[in-house]
């Protein structure tokens, strides 16, 4: 292969010219204006295809037809006759028109069901597959660090082993697919700087190993997730696109990865416009090619430049080999080194005749029960949920007030189609069918009255709708007073990429409304549906019932209505604290003693209004016979957590029995407590199970004050409950004993939890 | 001298039992509990004596007199016949009662005058040292990083390079004088999470060494601080008082300090009962002695468990040796060791017959003109400013309106002694005369009516006043609109230690008064009198003018007041950005590019309100012909940056001429810019002068990828203006060449400014 052809292999090509206001990323309209014609781009050939599907509105089939078509044209005019990789987005689903949008992440991270979520992964990657696209641009894998971010939402909430365990599910479903998954964003994106996004993250190596790096470990070490793709950060100073020590070091000496890595969009190029770390898109180029960078997405600006620094020995072509052998082995596993099929279909490719219909009623199936898994339940002090509306009872109306009632877009996160790319477009709809929390709400409830008023808008200051909201509530038996969130795309919207919020108060004038409707006395469910949690604190024990839900998808609305109901029974659990105050922030349950109040060392409380896995249902567990290993454990072997978890209701439910880890005395200091284990126990009424974790002592490791990681030995805390604080938790401790072990690359990562008959 | 007498020396004893609701130092109430009486805590000796005359109001002259008669005691009932070392809080001033309340340290860093802070500094040390006290717990040498938290008014701002210049110099004013300055907090305390107080800190190794360790290594090395006191933070997961890399590795091994290191209060014990990084007392005192830790203040805990863990090997005796032998030898620097003298005067005490005042006039004429020098003129859009109190003018009614007006409280932070000591003892007052703001311009504005109304408390959310005052304003010909801080303690306050906020809105209910007044369309003098920067944004372009002040001591009033009549030409200037919003942060002007707003990548705007460095006069100036080195400068070399700064209004007065550089393109994000030179010029109108700055090559160094510092070649880029952002900077290149170097040790630290007559 000549020099030019090589680079041309470590590039990418996107079909797209937006302008401002309308981008679906950073600097796209800027960026986007530089970009040559496919003809330039691709005259040595093409490393990647950039969203062929996820950018203009095409039925999915004439998506398919003009993929393959793209392909077709690149094999035949490119002296090797490569097609390229193609790539689309898959948060929430196959962001094609027409796809079914699943919940959003932070909803799988409620749900705490990563079976359930591989089942997700592998729909997307097989509807990814018949579309001819080659690799998925997920999962999320960012822990949250500040609840401000736009692109919480995105992610699986803010407990490492949560977001390990559920995105590497998801990453299995979509490999075995033989669709390559792309673990998002290595690493660090969600700590910037006051929550906005881009901003620099101050944080040190400790953290980093023991925070943000552990899902991206798991994921490549048991997911065999094939592509990473670098976050957009610096790191205290250091832009991870020009990290050797992290996109080689660790990722591929340490932990054996052997993928590509994929540029976020445009992020070589902001080495030089963006960090001040190189000097031009040549530069910019190299620095990012030594690093351990292989493909340049979404179109070649600065891999592009740099065959004359390879020509005049600045940059060694080694490195340039290293990157093409990587993306034409992957290239050959998945079949784009083939011969084009007899039928006209492109090496890799999606045969045409397959029919499409990228939202059948399995998808739609797989979305709804992630949907009715992850509605939390906050409080319900007495009872008024389940809504009792058979005729004849005393719920006669119910009021549906708040801006999220009629508005199916607020049940979508950004990544989806409808909010991505449809806005443009509002001629065609959502392209699939998405009822509102209105209309499910009326299907559920036959038997009484439900009136509707929205009262304000998700964010502007109009206050023209309260007086409605507030007769409507006051002439109701009961009010369902909806708000939170309408994802967008850089400022389009209150939640999502580019929509940052400056503090955690309901955006616009929702508060107000929540204030307003409280002071009728009527009493109050309170709905909030969004992409981050919010401040509630403010409503605790003055509404009747808090229900939380994440951007729940296309059957969200139903799950909602379901639990409202009774139809459903709760079971979702916070994967994110629920702040009790708009401001104070950065603050997660992760945290040394420090993070929590200390009477009289601040004035400020910092605890939240619902802890982290908090979670009620409609029947009540009891926990009970908490048993640990009875002696000393070597620091090299594992120990036993059994808990009998008992369905003490009236009515059957589904319990997250989860096990916290805590290490009193460490070298550095360690956090109160971190979820180490949960599973999810379905019980009949009445019903016992015996649940029993299995710790490798591996688990308790942490990064020393020496920055090794280390097994330490001496007393583990040990907690099992519901929650991870609460009345109910019940605590235990075990000893470690034997050396201070440095645990190998091949550490064990996860607990086991197995589920037996009650004894 | 024995095992116990050793430990003795590490300790310290503190007459003291003060309940929860009036603590002055965390835990102060729990803590002192259990603490031993003084016969038993100084039977084998004692290292420090804590805070003699700080912690009961007595006059000064009967605190000297029980200090030396307990240092007496110690003379002759220890077998050695050592005193103590007193150590005594000085931050404002001498924390004794009737001593002079200087402005708070955020004041010092608005006049940017090292000079008179060394004179402050040398004034402080020199009352100590009448009073028998040997040690001073300051400077404060935090880089603010965060406005919530409650110390930033402790702090000389967020520049790195001002926090270091201005701290030297009262490091050198105290020391001079024979007393021991203690850098206070090494290091990181300022960066705890959401501004909370002792919240955990994230921060990594390149940020620790270019924005919060710059000012101690200038204090230790060109100020000869003999003493440290930890911070105490913990760092990416390791407390400080607990870290060898920090306490001894950084600070002795590559600094060359050779004091003492102290803890701050009950630091040690915090590593077992805070951190969770040691078992009990005992392991808390041995990790931290190890670490490197001297004394224990304030008083003994841990060290005082530590002689069974010598007996039984646990513990070498050369860590205690090594403590002791630093302990001593400050002793015998200060002359504890001498003998006593004929008169009774205990060694190294003060003679007893040494007339005190502690507020003389010199005293008050240097807090006079620091508070003069630090008033803040952000805005004076019309020239409603110097309001014009002649008789026969228009002005005819003013109306002082706000909290902050008639209560001298405001004017003083929260390590001054009325406000540490005498809010349990009102009937004594302040101990110093402390005219109020409404005093001060009742004096100032002789000419014309001045009314004044509340409007509200500093705090609390009784509106009731709001109509008096608006009516007041209505009705006045200017409204002079006071608001702002009261510093406290714990939670006591509004701005001081454990007096965090949770964002920067105005506390309290006086951002709603001043929406009140401005709604009155009578034009607003806004004087914010505050120990953080509050959010102003909401009122620029709506106020006639606003001045900033800090806290500034007992002479503030007439300060402020002579700025506001024009007696005083403002000369201070910003060393914190006044933010434009109440949320989003944290977010200070030293920041990479990425820091900046970033069109459509966030909908967030960080950009201030007002920027850092930005303070306006009653005069203009011009900055002229900027001139930098010609050529290519070495890496080891040094370059000079000249600019004439001519006054061209109609009166004179002093400019601060500020110098910033910056680094395009380096190996690591790097700030925007950074401050690296700064002077105060006075001038008559109509005068030139040129101010020449040498630039060691040193200067511009950073941390780089590899994590050591480094002079990087390559284009510098220099800055020169009155501020660090607006229309009259002026800006030049210049290039560094030759090897990438590494500084050692002894690298330049600073640049020097020299003021010539114009050519």
């Amino acid at each position: 292969m000549s020099l030019e052809e090589k680079l041309a292999q470590l590039g990418s090509h996107w079909f797209d010219r937006r302008g401002a206001g309308e981008v679906v990323a950073p600097m796209q309209d800027t960026f986007g204006a530089r970009r040559p014609d496919f003809a330039t781009a691709s005259r040595h050939g093409l490393g990647h295809l950039t969203r062929v599907l996820g950018t203009e509105p095409v039925p999915a089939d004439e998506g398919r037809a003009k993929l393959a078509c793209t392909q077709r044209e690149l094999v035949a005019h490119h002296r090797l006759g490569l097609p390229a990789i193609a790539h689309e987005e898959c948060l929430t689903g196959v962001t094609s028109y027409g796809a079914t949008v699943y919940p959003t992440p932070l909803a799988w991270g409620a749900a705490f069901d990563p079976e359930l979520v591989h089942q997700v992964g592998s729909a997307i990657g097989r509807d990814l597959r018949r579309l001819g696209v080659h690799q998925g641009l997920g999962p999320v894998l960012d822990v949250v660090r500040d609840y401000r971010w736009g692109r919480v939402e995105e992610t699986v909430g803010e407990d490492p082993y949560a977001v390990a365990t559920i995105t590497t599910a998801y990453v299995r479903g979509m490999e075995e697919q033989g669709v390559v998954a792309t673990l998002k964003h290595f690493v660090g994106y969600s700590a910037s700087r006051g929550g906005r996004n881009h901003a620099p993250v101050s944080v040190g190596p400790r953290e980093l190993a023991d925070v943000l790096l552990p899902p991206f470990e798991m994921a490549v070490r048991e997911g065999g997730a094939r592509s990473v793709m670098n976050s957009y950060a610096d790191l205290d100073g250091e832009p991870v696109a020009a990290s050797a020590s992290l996109l080689t070091g660790l990722l591929r000496d340490t932990w054996g990865f052997e993928g590509t890595v994929v540029s976020d969009y445009w992020a070589v190029a902001f080495l030089a416009t963006a960090h001040g770390v190189a000097a031009d898109a040549a530069d910019a180029g190299a620095r990012s090619l030594r690093a351990g960078m292989d493909v340049e997405l979404p179109n070649t600006m600065c891999f592009g430049e740099l065959a004359p620094l390879v020509r005049d020995g600045r940059l060694d072509e080694a490195l340039v080999d290293r990157a093409v052998r990587r993306v034409l082995l992957q290239k050959a596993q998945l079949g784009l080194l083939d011969a084009p099929a007899a039928d006209g279909t492109p090496p890799g490719g999606a045969p045409d005749d397959d029919p499409i219909d990228l939202d059948p009623p399995a998808n739609r199936d797989l979305a709804r029960r992630l949907a009715e898994e992850s509605v939390v339940l906050l409080a319900n002090p007495d009872g008024v949920l389940p809504l009792d509306a058979r005729p004849g009872r005393s719920l006669r109306r119910v009021a549906v007030v708040g801006p999220s009632a009629a508005d199916p877009g607020v049940l979508l996160g950004c990544y989806s189609y409808p909010i991505h790319v449809l806005p443009r477009h509002p001629e065609l709809g959502m392209g699939v069918d998405v009822p509102s929390l209105l209309d499910a709400l009326r299907a559920e409830l036959t038997g009484v009255e439900v009136v509707h008023e929205p009262g304000c808008a998700v964010v502007d200051d109009d206050r023209s709708g309260f007086d409605a909201a507030v007769r409507a509530a006051r002439d109701a038996d009961v009010c369902v007073l909806t708000v939170g969130d309408r994802a967008g795309m850089f400022g389009r919207g209150t939640s999502g990429e580019g929509c940052d919020a400056a503090d955690l108060r309901l955006p616009g004038v929702q508060h107000e409304l929540v204030e307003a409707v409280l002071a009728t006395g009527t009493p109050v469910v309170l709905v909030v549906v969004s992409g981050r949690p919010y401040a509630l604190g403010a409503y605790t024990g003055r509404t009747a019932a808090v229900v939380q839900a994440f951007m729940p998808g296309e059957e969200g609305a139903g799950a909602v209505a379901g639990v409202l109901s009774g139809r459903v029974t709760p079971s979702g659990k916070l994967p994110v604290q629920v702040p009790r105050d708009p401001g104070g922030g950065p603050q997660t349950y992760l945290g040394a003693p420090l993070t929590r109040r200390l009477d009289r060392i601040s004035n400020l409380d910092p605890s939240p209004a619902f802890p982290f896995g908090h979670g009620l249902s409609y029947t009540t567990f009891r926990y009970e016979d908490l048993t640990v290993a009875a002696g000393p454990v070597p620091t090299d072997g594992s120990f036993e957590v059994g808990v009998t978890v008992a369905c003490t209701g009236e009515r059957g439910g589904t319990e997250v029995v989860q096990l916290y880890l805590s290490d009193p005395v460490a070298d550095v200091a360690q956090p109160v407590r971190r979820l180490a284990g949960y599973v999810r126990v379905p019980l009949a009424a009445g019903e016992s199970r015996r649940v029993t974790f299995t710790v490798p002592a591996d688990v308790t490791a942490y990064t020393g004050a020496d920055l090794v990681r280390v097994v330490d030995p001496g007393t583990i805390g040990v907690q099992v409950g519901g929650s991870s604080e609460g009345d109910d938790v019940l605590r235990a401790q075990v000893e470690l004993t034997g050396p201070r072990r440095r645990p190998g690359a091949d550490r064990a990562l996860r607990t086991t939890a197995t589920v037996t008959d009650a004894p």
